[in-house]
C-alpha cells in the first residue's frame, strides 16, 4: 500500500474487519469532539440553507482572519484545492517537498508546470516570479512547524500566489498566516477539518482568501454541495472549544509515547521532531519500509511508507499518533520484530509486500 | 423568492420556524425510504473506502446501464453537471426550455454559447451540429414525460453530446435512455437522488456514461468527496426496493389530490398534466404569481413562481406534491383566497412581495 488510509483493502488482504485494523497510516485524530447523537436533529427533506450560514458562523468563531478576507466551504480540502487551482490557473506551481501527493496530482491534471523545492535541504531557494507556491505548515510527513515570516517575504517579493495548507496547524499552539491576507491579497489558506476533529468521513474543508477571491470562487461552485449531516456534526464539533487544548495536550503526550516506542525498537536511525499528530522515522541500515509494513500486517498494524513523497524513499515511514493502547501494541510488535531481525531490516531477505499497490492518497 | 427551496429565508420573513413552512416550492418527495438510525453505524474516523464501492454497488443494483457504460458519483447533481460540462468543454450548448436555471448558470460560467429551444412550442427544432444538448425528462417545471426515441435520433444525426437529466424519472414507470449508451457513447445521464428519496440534505448524485468518459472524469475529481453519513443513508435507501412502487403510487394519488385542489380554486386557467412529483399551473386573468405567493405566505405556504424559467412568466406557478394534510391546507387557503379575490389575481391591487429576492436555485 503506497498511501495511507485504505484500511478496507488492507483488512481484506489480511483477513480481518476494517475496524480491527490499527491504522497508523492515516493521520486522523483518534478522538472526536462530539458523538453522533446530534444527527438526529437533521431535517433531511429540505435543501440546506444555501449560504451554509450556521456552518460558516461556527468556522468564523473558531478561526480568525482579517476584515478584507472571507471563507468558502468545500466538500473536503481536496475539493478546495481543485477549486482554487482551477480559479488561479497558474502556469507554474512551486511545491515545497516532501509534500502530500494530491497537490502534484491536481496541479498535473490541470496542466501546470511543476517545480519542486526540497524544504529539508534548501528551504530558502529562489522561486520563479508570479508562480503559485504551495506550502503545508506544519508539513507532512515530518510534522515540522515553520516560522513563516521569512518565507512569506520571499514569496511576496516574487509576486507569487501563495497557498498555505494549515490542515495540521490546530495541533500546534501557533498562529495562522491568515492575518497576512490584510496586506497581501494573493495569500490563500487551505484547511481540512478532518484531521484535528478526527472525522475523515466528514467532507468539509474551507479556504480563507481575500473577499473578492471568495466571491469569484463561489460563482463556479455547485448550488448545493455539503451534506446536512456533515454540517450539523461539524457545527457541534467546532463549538466544543474545550476540545482544542485537550487535543493539543493529549496529542503531545501520545506523540511522546509514540516517539519512545519507535526509539526503543532500535529499528530507526532518525525520528523527526514533528509538531503535528504523526512522526516520520527513517529505518536504520537501509531498511525497507515495505518489508516492515508486511511484518506488522500480521499484528493488523498498518503503517505508511513514504517513498511516494518526493525526496523521500522506502526507508522513511510515517506513524500517526493514535491512542495509548494502539501505541502500546505497536511498541510490542516493533520490539518483537527487532529481537527477531537483529541487524536491521535491510540485511535480511526481503519479501514482496502484497499491500503496495493502491492509488489512494491521504495527507 | 424567485426560486424554490429556501425555507429558512421565508420562515424568517414571515416569523416562523423553517419546519413550520409548508414548502410547495421544492419538489422533494415528502417521504423517506429509511430513518436515520443507520447513521449510528458510521465509522467517522477513517477515510471512506476511496472507490465508494458499496454505494456504487447499491446504485448499480437499482439502476441499469449497458456493459460499455459506468457510473461516477458526485456530491449532488449540481456538482455532476459542473464536472461533466467542464470535461466536455462545449463551445455551444442547447438548452431545452423551460429548464432548471442551474444549467444555464453553469454553462454561462463555463463560457459556453447558449441556445434555447422551447420544447413546449417547437420540440423538434434543428440544432447546431456538435453542440451539447441538455434535456430533462420528465421535465421541470411542467413534469412532462417525453418519448425520447425521435429526439435521440435528431441529436445523434447532429453528432451532439447529449446530456439527459433523469432526476425525476423514478416517479414514472418509464425506461431510462441509459441503454442507448451502448450504441452512442456521447450520451450522458445525470441523476439526482434527492428528489425521489426525499433527502435534499444528502449530497449524492451520479453520472452514467461510457466507461472511458467516466475514467477521464474521475481523474479530475477530489480524492475524497462524499460524506460517509450520506453514503450510509443512501445505501440503505436504495436497498429499500419496496419504496419504489409505493412512492410511485402514492405520488400519483397525491398529485391527483393536488390537481383537484388547484382546479377547485378556480384561480388557474391551465394545469399541466405532469408525470412527476409537481404540477405547473397558469394563473387565470393574467394573475401575478408573486401576489399569490404573498397571500399564501400568511398560511405559511411557500410556492414557486416560474418566471425565472426561460419561456415562462410570473403567471406560472409550480406546486410540489406534498402529503395529504399539506395539500388539504393548500386547498383551504386557495379556496379562501378565491372567495375573497373574485375576479382573478391580476385584477386587484398588487403588492410588492418581500420574498422575491433570492438567488437560490433548486430544480
Amino acid at each position: 500500500m503506497k498511501h495511507g488510509g485504505n484500511i478496507y483493502q488492507f483488512a481484506e488482504q489480511i483477513g480481518c474487519l476494517p475496524e480491527q485494523v490499527l491504522d497508523f497510516s492515516a493521520n486522523i485524530n483518534p478522538v472526536q469532539a462530539v458523538d453522533l447523537s446530534c444527527l438526529q436533529q437533521v431535517q433531511l427533506g429540505p435543501y440546506a440553507e444555501p449560504e451554509y450560514s450556521l456552518l460558516k458562523q461556527a468556522i468564523r468563531q473558531r478561526y480568525q482572519y482579517p476584515a478584507n478576507a472571507d471563507i468558502e466551504v468545500f466538500n473536503g480540502a481536496s475539493a478546495a484545492i481543485f477549486a482554487l487551482l482551477r480559479w488561479l490557473q497558474p502556469q507554474e506551481v512551486v511545491l515545497y517537498t516532501p509534500l502530500y501527493g494530491e497537490y502534484a496530482h491536481i496541479a498535473g491534471e490541470l496542466g501546470c508546470k511543476i517545480n519542486h523545492i526540497n524544504r529539508l535541504s534548501q528551504l530558502m531557494a529562489d522561486i520563479p516570479n508570479h508562480s503559485a507556491v504551495i506550502f503545508v505548515n506544519p508539513s507532512t510527513p515530518d510534522g515540522q512547524l515553520y516560522d513563516m515570516q521569512e518565507l512569506l517575504a520571499v514569496w511576496r517579493a516574487a509576486d507569487c500566489n501563495v497557498i498555505v495548507d494549515e490542515s495540521f496547524l490546530d495541533f500546534c499552539a501557533a498562529d495562522s498566516v491568515a492575518e497576512h491576507i490584510a496586506s497581501y491579497h494573493k495569500l490563500y489558506i487551505i484547511k481540512s477539518l478532518s484531521k484535528f476533529y478526527g472525522c475523515a468521513g466528514i467532507r468539509i474543508g474551507f479556504i480563507i482568501a481575500a473577499a473578492q477571491t471568495i466571491k469569484e470562487l463561489k460563482r463556479v461552485e455547485p448550488a448545493w454541495k455539503l451534506s446536512s449531516f456533515d454540517m450539523m456534526y461539524m457545527q457541534q464539533a467546532l463549538a466544543n472549544t474545550g476540545f482544542i487544548e485537550q487535543t493539543r495536550q493529549q496529542t503531545a503526550h501520545l506523540r511522546e509515547l509514540l516517539q519512545r516506542a519507535l526509539q526503543a525498537s532500535g529499528l530507526f536511525e532518525q525520528i523527526y521532531p514533528g509538531q503535528a499528530n504523526f512522526l516520520l522515522a527513517k529505518l536504520a541500515n537501509n531498511g525497507d519500509g515495505y518489508y516492515l509494513q508486511t511484518l506488522l500486517a500480521s499484528s493488523r498494524i498498518l503503517i505508511r511508507v513514504c517513498d511516494n513523497f518526493d525526496g523521500l524513499d522506502k526507508r522513511y515511514l510515517r506513524f500517526a499518533v493514535k491512542d495509548a493502547l494502539a501505541i502500546s501494541q505497536l511498541a510490542d510488535s516493533l520490539r518483537a520484530l527487532s529481537l527477531n531481525i537483529d541487524g536491521g531490516l535491510g540485511l535480511i531477505e526481503q519479501v514482496n509486500s502484497p499491500y503496495i499497490h493502491c492509488d489512494t492518497l491521504s495527507t
